[in-house]
């Protein structure tokens, strides 16, 4: 297993995170709500192993997670057609979840100066991942639970169902940009409850199908 | 040398772009001068390997070319001191020429709505590059001059003794935030003259040294 999830990072070329995808996740930062899907770019470099230690909260930043359900990218996109949902499908070789940390305030300081966000979302450690997910283990990509709690108080709690754009439609657009390349991997957004932590702060996150959790999809990191 | 230039695509696990790097190209498109280098990601998936066909203007998009020095690493860089130019020359392993195609409209867009640059920076074959430059080329990457023709007119043509940030300070903020590894892709910057390109142009680039065009460094883009 640990084989399996260092293959991941060592074969990811590019990871996209898609913005706004939860509504009650965008009321919550006072953001508009996107008419179509959109997305930014992490640095593999950023990946997070499990167990590979703490997040490292640089100097003068205030950090945020965000919860995502992550996919594992087995087949080359290009283009694909929004309604080719079993395409879409093919295409995913396996899941991870994963947590898109991001330095809030230097984000906050790149909008308002109209700057990229490469900088607030690409610190080393900003994405710790889980385990790989084996595909069948989540049979509806759009019917699972995530959660993420800080200190063993549950912060963050809804269903994939929420999501404003689906999977295909979230690789529809990706791939009308970007050719998606096996190994990539897709970041679908994270929902409400987003917040602050710091040094010392124990995030842990899962993921549940049917009210069952998955073993593969959990995350600790101290 | 098609084998070279190949693996340096295939190598690429990311590439950071220094944004505003020289002062005239900044006053050109009324930007704000920055107090520290900043940088977006293009993904790996957007190279254009030499030989490799057109650029491909999306619908809808105004396509501006961006000449720039590149630089292929070789070590892994974290951060790097901003005063170790040898430390800086040391972790570079060759050096390209490429154009950073940018949508403007979107760029614009995004930056108006405080949105990230990676759409208008990562659509497939808006990074065309040269050849692998030998390191041994280019004594000091401080002093050589960069061009760039549409169609047969200069448009760009400048020395990147202009930078507003040398390299190792390029280095020294990148590798602050995100480490470098093998095989990334850094591009420094565009001088001024940046401008629209559309289906049919042909662009051509070029590096030269002493007054001495460096052969490697040819990009031409039907
Ligand atoms: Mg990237
Ligand atoms: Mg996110
Ligand atoms: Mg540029």
């Amino acid at each position: 297993m640990a084989a399996a999830i260092n293959a991941v990072r060592a074969n990811c070329r590019k990871v996209i995170c898609i913005g706004r995808n939860y509504a009650d996740h965008i009321k919550e930062l006072n953001n508009a709500r996107p008419k179509q899907p959109f997305f930014f770019l992490k640095p593999p470099s950023s990946i997070l192993l499990p167990n590979a230690g703490p997040v490292l909260q640089p100097r003068g930043v205030i950090m945020h997670y965000e919860v995502e359900l992550g996919l594992v990218m087995g087949k080359q996109v290009k283009d694909l057609d929004p309604a080719d949902t079993e395409g879409a499908v093919r295409a995913i070789d396996s899941y991870i979840l994963a947590i898109d940390m991001t330095a809030r305030n230097v984000q906050d300081e790149a909008k308002r100066k109209g700057l990229p966000w490469s900088i607030a979302k690409g610190f080393d450690t900003f994405l710790p991942i889980s385990g790989v997910i084996p595909k069948s283990r989540i049979p509806d990509p759009h019917d699972a639970e995530l959660w993420l709690s800080v200190n063993g108080e549950v912060r963050q709690k809804d269903s994939t169902g929420l999501m404003l754009f689906r999977i295909p439609r979230q690789l529809a657009d990706i791939s009308s940009v970007m050719t998606l390349e096996p190994g990539d991997i897709v970041l679908t957004g994270t929902p409400k409850g987003v917040g602050k932590v710091g040094a010392g702060d124990v995030m842990k996150a899962g993921l549940s199908v049917g009210g069952r959790a998955i073993e593969e999809a959990g995350i600790e990191v101290p």
